[in-house]
């Protein structure tokens, strides 16, 4: 397989058959790249000069807002957040937050998140959330955009020109700010140590070389394109920040697919969805390795007892634990919980991007989707 | 048909073919019954002696959580808490709060709803907020359970027996009993006028009518439900209050027909979702007349624009808005926003039953689930 080569961030496919998966492939190097602009990597130390005025030391609580993957990608970095930063995170999808008249505190500080920076209701939400008295901070892709004007502080991606329709690069990168600003937050909060904090900068020095290790898994999961592109519907499961990337995948195979996929948090799977399980409905799970991961293997089995297939995306320990010899494994390299993550969004974008080329689907311009919603 | 004779709670079907529809027919009654408990209606005031020393004039945060359709009865009402209580509320499913660590900031209130009181993953979640210095109150409707037990204060629902797994009746106890907290805790932070107390006080009061008149609609739900019983996906969406209750219609479709049904934000439809929209799927619109009904009304015109078949639970506005002929339509009377997310559920109940028995699906006992999740 050809590789892109650094720095071409020209709207050309190169030797990709579509934009889509050029654009998976380049997130070794564009995750790469934002992980650099905010990380001293001499100091082991994250950065942020960006943010100006605004202190995360005496905040009381983050309000994040977006659409779409966006808001996925502030899904996941909620749990960050308040892990690492000991920080409340409220989070909505703007379409939602825009009219739900939500009583702020002032002080606060509200996060948008856009790949355009000119989503609709990211924007009203951004203006309702200024009416409201809260500093305003935007993670966009394009820092010309109108979001970004508008903001009290900007921390761009660096994921470059995103043509598929379906977002994938500039979810990762999207990830990885979050994910710095999360460290720098629990460093200003004296929650994290200055070790803690040494570590997850090696580890996201290492995200490149990790995710492009996940990015082998590529022959494996066409292989497995097939099967999956015979089923109308899918169930997508996982906990704790693999479940809004659940959602995530699912959001994915529904693009550019259509195939009727749904994330589900795994622990509400008893309490209704389980009922759909049989034959003919597969079941992709998302277990990384973290102390979350046995009680994902156990909504497993439940799912495997009623006969459902299973997809297992996790490392070698979740795939011998199920104990089960009819499940499907991705079996992913061994990955510290904390970027796990960004990591796992490597097989569940070349998931979905196989089934759709199995499928003969137009992947770059998916029927009824826009790239940039702009309005409401 | 034969309506239930009042007070008559023994596990027993009457007339009727199922404990699921005994169940949907009941809720004038006991809706009736749970609104009397918590209003003075001489005086037309709430009161909630339940309450002890749990005091909303002071307090900064309200955190819900809860599993399943209690879940969802738990984010109508953060709608509610926020708008008639300017209470900031955080929502989040049991299995996912235990084990978020969400940091929480002593002397809040977070409240669980359970039907049976013993759902294992909310009483796990109440222990957590105890340990974070929270005051606990529980909606439970059986009050010897150990959710009620644990808790300081309990508002009970009073639902009689549920015996169909799908909640019906609890569900909109549930609402009741939050709407009526909602508009208590806004009297008492001095957000709400005693003339607008009043008035919600005399729209619950009609509750039981209007979900009576909601009910009548049976009959052309029933025609209904053969077209849609051929469906194998069905996508269900709403605004503001009635996007959870999208999510309800959908678990309720899940969980007896097997019919894989998704909620989804209305506003979210054109970042994703809306690829999946043809002839094949059926999209549920739920558009109650409120501010946020145009929007709504947009969002159809959309689906209807890509081939997609609409039916619509709204009332006469939002049906002649639509300027729409192939719109299969379930007109609802009309109702005050605040109170339609409780009389909005029957249609989507008797949607959801009548769909499984036309399908032959065993309604009251549906493969695979159990009515109290007890374990994890």
């Amino acid at each position: 397989r050809q590789r892109l080569a650094p720095g071409a961030f020209v709207a050309d496919k190169g030797n990709y058959r579509h934009f889509m998966v050029k654009e998976i492939w380049e997130q070794p190097e564009v995750v790469g790249r934002t992980v650099a602009h905010y990380l001293d990597a001499s100091a082991n130390r994250f950065q942020f000069p960006e943010l100006g005025a605004i202190d995360f030391a005496n905040l009381q609580r983050l309000t994040i807002c977006a659409c779409g993957t966006a808001y996925l990608a502030g899904y996941v970095a909620r749990y960050w957040f308040e892990r690492l930063a000991r920080l409340p995170v409220d989070i909505d999808v703007a379409s939602e937050f825009r009219y739900r008249e939500a009583p702020m505190t002032p002080g606060g500080l509200a996060l948008f998140i856009s790949q355009s920076g000119e989503t609709a209701d990211t924007l009203a939400s951004l203006r309702y959330a200024r009416s409201q008295g809260q500093s305003i901070l935007s993670v966009v892709n394009v820092t010309t955009s109108t979001i970004a004007r508008e903001s009290d502080a900007v921390a761009p991606t660096f994921a470059g020109p995103e043509i598929g329709v379906a977002s994938t690069k500039a979810f990762t990168c999207q990830l990885s700010v979050l994910l710095s600003l999360a460290v720098y937050a629990g460093r200003q909060r004296g929650v994290l140590s200055e070790a803690e904090e040494a570590r997850i900068a090696d580890l996201m020095m290492g995200l490149p070389g990790q995710f492009s290790e996940a990015l082998k898994l590529e022959h494996d999961i066409e292989q497995m394109s097939r099967d999956l592109s015979r089923a109308r519907d899918v169930l997508y499961l996982g906990r704790g920040p693999a479940f809004p990337l659940a959602l995530e995948g699912a959001l994915k195979l529904k693009e550019i697919s259509y195939i009727h996929a749904e994330g589900y948090a795994a622990g509400e799977l008893k309490h209704g969805p389980i009922a759909l399980v049989d034959e003919d409905m597969p079941v992709i799970v998302i277990a990384p390795r973290d102390e979350l991961m046995d009680k994902t293997v156990s909504n497993i089995q439940e799912v495997a007892a009623r006969g459902g297939r299973i997809i297992l995306i996790g490392d070698g320990d979740a795939v011998r634990q199920t104990g089960l010899d009819n499940v499907a494994a991705l079996t992913m390299p061994d990955i510290d919980p904390v970027v796990a993550p960004i990591v796992y969004a490597a097989p569940i974008q070349l998931l979905a991007y196989h089934v759709a080329v199995f499928m003969g689907k137009d992947v770059d311009q998916p029927r009824n989707l826009a790239k940039s919603v702009t309005v409401e």
